[in-house]
Parts: structure tokens; C-alpha cells; sequence
């Protein structure tokens, strides 16, 4: 199990990357809170099999922050998925994408699987799927 | 640990149960994140003692869905709840109920715990409630 | 690993304490569901360096509350954030302040590490912060 602590102005996925790939990480699973400031939240559109960026001005918690790392093309990759809430209590959530960045703290806990699980290039989705075959 | 992907289509909780009698696993925790068609969200009713169903239609990120698996009567039982996200952001939750279906993917780590934990029906709620009696 | 149950009018962070005490548990990190009544919801105002609490009338389900087990002055503290979810599937978040009693269940899996980490007074943010050096 890894213990990460992410400082404010962290980029999330950076900072995960950064942090697997010195302790040499290939697979695992991991929990996250902390705060976020102006989180920009991933919402996959089907039709257009791409993500919709979704962009929330503000402080918010991370009130839940769950993922894994897998193995894609030999590199890690992080997937992850994200709840944040204002300053009323209200909840939004979505797909962890690239630049969001911690305001207070992040706190993260990994625990690492003993088998890599590897990602490969889905048609159907054009999305990076855990390919178990 | 163990990881098990649901394909779209999967029904969540059919799909669960059969990975984990496949398995032979009796007790454990899992975290999962992925994406859900229409979800059925379950709410308990205090004072009718039981489920509300709360059905959202269109295409949802699993932000988040936690839950564990226990012993009832001797066969795998799972509790989880979830929390969904739409094309806004805005985050909805509740009890995994039944009937409810993959998208995309759905990405489950589930830790096994050693001793099992059995569930009894309680009386006061009319839930199947872990008893450690 | 460890399981933890609480009981209906149980406060979730006393209980904590009390489980993690009684068990000698000095670092980890856990996620749980279960119900809960008339939740108090933190949220941290950077501003003002402070915690403003929310509190939201009714029975709710915890759809996602996940944690850590840290020591502050050689003492366990709790660090939590939840999601809990009303009749309508509406999703609320923030960080677990004392006082929040579970109206139903509360099913915890703690997962316990290796080394204790410790959490300091942080100056910039007044907040008891995990201290890595």
C-alpha cells in the first residue's frame, strides 16, 4: 500500500503519474480526498465518442476520487473518476481529465495489485479499455 | 484482489455475483468506476421499511459505487450504493438496485477479507443487516 | 483489514475512534455505506480558514464515504469526506464533521498500513495537514 500527498497547485494526473512511476507502480486501485480548485470534470458523449469537458468555477471538496492504474503500452495509465461539492453541499462529478489542481491537500491511497492489468485501444469506443484476453 | 470487468450490457449485480461464486469469494469490499445506462437508484423509506426505485434516463459516468459482499444463508450477497453523473456534472446516488446496465466499461477492484460476514434479517428495518452476534 | 458496524443513532466519528482505539489501528484508510439522518456537511471556506457546516434535513443514504486513519499528538484522527444521497437520488458532499448519526447501518472496511503517517498544524491553511518530513 502507497500513501501520496498532493501539495496545492498539484496537477492530479501529473502528480499520480509522477508518484507511480518512482515507486515503479504498474497496477492497483486507489482512493483519494482532498480540495480541488475549478475541477474540470470528463463526461463521455457516446455519439461522439469523446469527452465533453466540463469546467466548474470555485473551491470544492473532493469528496470521493476513486481510480486505477493499468499498463498502456508498457506505460501507466491512470483512470480515475471524481465527486466535488460547493459550498451549498451540492455533488458534481465526472471523468478525472488532465488539468485539475489541488487548493488545499490530496490525499491518496494505492494499493497495488500483484498481476498487470494491461489497456488497449478499443474500436467500439475509441477508448483505452482494460483488455483482458 | 481481484478485477472484474463488465462489458456493456452487463447487468451490474448479476455480473458481480457471478464473477464472485466463480471466484468462491464469501466476503470482501469492492470500488468500481465506469459508466451506466439509465440507472436505477434505490432509496430506503423509513417509514414503509422499503426500496424506492428512482429511475434517470440517459447515459451516466459511475463516479463512484462502493460496496461489499457478505454470506446470506450461506450464499454471496452483495450491498453497494453508487453515484452517477450526467452531461452537466451534476451527481445523483442511491442503493444498487437490480436491472442495472453497462454503457461503456465497468472497472471493479474488490479486496477479499479473511473471516466471511454473514447478514441476518433484521426486524426493525426488514434489511438483510451484517449481524456479529 | 477490519470491519466496522454502526448502529442506528451511532455518530459515525466517535464510533470511528472508538473501533480504531480499540484496535490499535494507528494508520489506514477505509471507505463505507450505509444511512445516515439530517447530515452535517463541512466545507472548508479558504478565506476564512475554516470549516462552514451545511446541514441538510432528512434521511439520507451514504452513497460514498471514504477516509484515512492518521495520528495528530500521537492520538488516531479520522480524516473523512462523504456523499449522501435524498429521495429524489440527489447527490450532496463534504467533509465528516462531529456530529452525524446513522439513522439505518454504517458498514466500514478499514484497511490498515504498514507505518503510521502524522498529521501537523499546517500555518498557511490552519489545518492539521499530513506531515511527510
Amino acid at each position: 500500500m502507497f500513501f501520496i500527498k498532493l501539495e496545492p497547485n498539484d496537477d492530479i494526473l501529473e502528480s499520480l503519474i509522477k508518484a507511480i512511476t518512482e515507486n515503479s507502480i504498474r497496477t492497483g486501485f486507489f482512493t483519494a480526498i482532498g480540495a480541488i480548485k475549478t475541477p474540470n470534470l470528463g463526461y463521455y458523449l457516446l455519439d461522439q465518442k469523446k469527452y465533453k469537458t466540463i469546467t466548474i468555477e470555485g473551491n470544492f471538496e473532493i469528496v470521493s476520487c476513486s481510480g486505477n492504474v493499468t499498463l498502456k503500452d508498457g506505460t501507466p495509465m491512470i483512470h480515475a473518476h471524481l465527486v466535488v461539492s460547493d459550498q451549498k453541499g451540492r455533488a458534481f462529478g465526472g471523468h478525472l481529465l488532465a488539468d485539475n489542481k489541488i487548493s488545499v491537500t490530496g490525499e491518496i491511497f494505492l494499493v497495488e495489485a500483484g498481476a498487470p492489468l494491461i489497456r488497449t485501444l478499443d474500436d467500439q469506443f475509441q477508448l483505452s479499455l482494460i483488455n483482458l484476453d
